[in-house]
């Protein structure tokens, strides 16, 4: 039997797993790696977990936890990389009064720009058979991985996400929208479609977010729907950058069930690009991983 | 004699200018649009400018004072506008114990997204001689300008240093940043070097702001040099949206003298575009509509 464990900088998600990588048991609590004092990530481990420790032959930790800042550092894998990479590159360790722990690598780019992630492969492998080319990750600080089928090949991270909620709380723009306000739909739409005008309106995103001040001014769009706007305005401009001197694929999978999620989803129809649903679950990534 | 006031949100300045446009007094207080308590923008003005106001035949203001949630709201003159332009569609008033008082009207252009200034254009108008064809208004909220020599024929806003000044004080990024950092034009070079790249590295903006995080773990930036490479980076990038689509100017005038205006120039030059110094001085402006 095995550990797994999915240790973000908000959350602590453990599996059980036998040889098989079936899942035989699963433990969440909200002791991120951002709540760790003392670095005693050891202890957690043993209180959160007491009742498996002793059944299991090792531990395989992934996520913040094994970066710079967590646990223990283990160095990024390059692309392309495959499941069984993970595994050469995990770093081992035998902490007090735990079975043996990998920590598992996160995966580096370092051309154009360098790009990272930590954890978030482990849901992609998750996805079962053949990887999608393309997939997205949603989220605060997205992620768009592209694959050859078994291997991740390329990665880009956009904080839009954060950019739009950092409009949203505290801006010019935030002053606007009621404290009341509903979902707008037609708001997204508009966003979108703003997003998507290259012709009349040349440039990016940057020449675009006053127009959620501007368009209210002017009767345009009312302020409900400045939020929705905005979300779909940056989500749109994601889009035409991350597809920007690249043929656009006929579909990307968007991982995982949640309202952003369904925002991007809504957003790649905009663009005529097809977004079918695969679940996201770790806890089949670690299992993937572990049968190599 | 005349009053002149630019009322800003934050800022009330008034000069006391005669009837050649000589400005004969000049007094500024903090008590901008946002301080006013009860709509009481008369008190403010008797209370400031009391000494002058037995002079004056008439008080003209501009700024934030004439929008929809300042004093009085002057409507929008349409583009092209001349300084004369601004005198017809300035609304008139006599409120309580004062002169005549004339709400300049701000400036608007409706296609291909509306887009505003109220009160810039003052400065604007002060430039001394023919108008430069293509200038910069830097701030928080930069635009930029056209004109043909005498009219304004088109302006953008660009929120990106509101952008900037959010991601560097509340985000995953600021974070990173020492409390005690100190000027990096290093930095800076780096992240306007970066937005320029537009062949290694497509897209724009959102592309690469998660770059001011990925070469610090990379060792590639130190993590003092992260606020000026992302200033360099998101000022970068605005110059290579605001300049898409059409033929590079050969020069900008930024306007105005401070460190944002530096910068401004500084990543200009990076583009091979100069930009002369003028000086911005919205009295100036007063005068020549004053005049018409």
């Amino acid at each position: 039997m095995f550990l797994a464990i999915e240790w973000t900088s908000t959350n602590f998600h453990a599996w059980l797993l036998d040889q098989s990588g079936t899942i035989q048991g699963e433990h969440q609590c909200p002791r991120g790696v951002n709540s760790v004092t003392n670095k005693d990530f050891a202890g957690v481990v043993r209180e959160e977990l007491a009742h498996w420790l002793t059944k299991v032959d090792a531990i395989y930790i992934s996520g913040m936890a094994t970066s710079r800042t967590g646990w223990l550092e283990s160095p990024f894998a390059t692309l392309p990389a495959r499941p069984q990479d993970l595994i050469k590159a995990a770093v081992e360790a035998r902490p007090d009064g735990l079975p043996t722990v990998f920590f598992l690598p996160g995966l580096a780019r370092t051309l154009p720009l360098p790009d990272v992630m930590r954890g978030e492969e482990m849901a992609i492998f998750g996805i079962e058979g053949s990887l999608p080319k393309a997939i997205i990750l949603p989220g605060a600080h997205s992620k768009w991985v592209t694959t050859d089928g078994e291997a991740i090949t390329d990665l880009t991270t956009y904080m839009s996400g954060e950019v739009f909620n950092l409009l949203r709380k505290d801006s010019l723009v935030s002053k606007l929208i009621p404290a009341d306000y509903t979902p707008s739909p037609e708001g997204f739409d508009k966003g979108l479609a703003i997003a998507r005008d290259k012709r009349a309106l040349p440039g990016g995103v940057l020449q675009r977010i006053f127009s959620a001040r501007s368009l209210v001014l002017f009767d345009q769009l009312p302020a409900a729907g400045i939020a929705d706007y905005l979300q779909g305005l940056i989500i749109g401009c994601e889009i035409v950058e991350a597809l920007s001197g690249k043929s656009q694929p006929s579909e990307i999978v968007v991982l995982g069930q949640s309202p952003i999620a369904d925002a991007y989803r809504t957003a790649l129809a905009a663009f005529g690009i097809a977004s079918p649903t695969r679940a996201a679950n770790a806890a089949y990534g670690f299992a993937k991983i572990l049968k190599q």
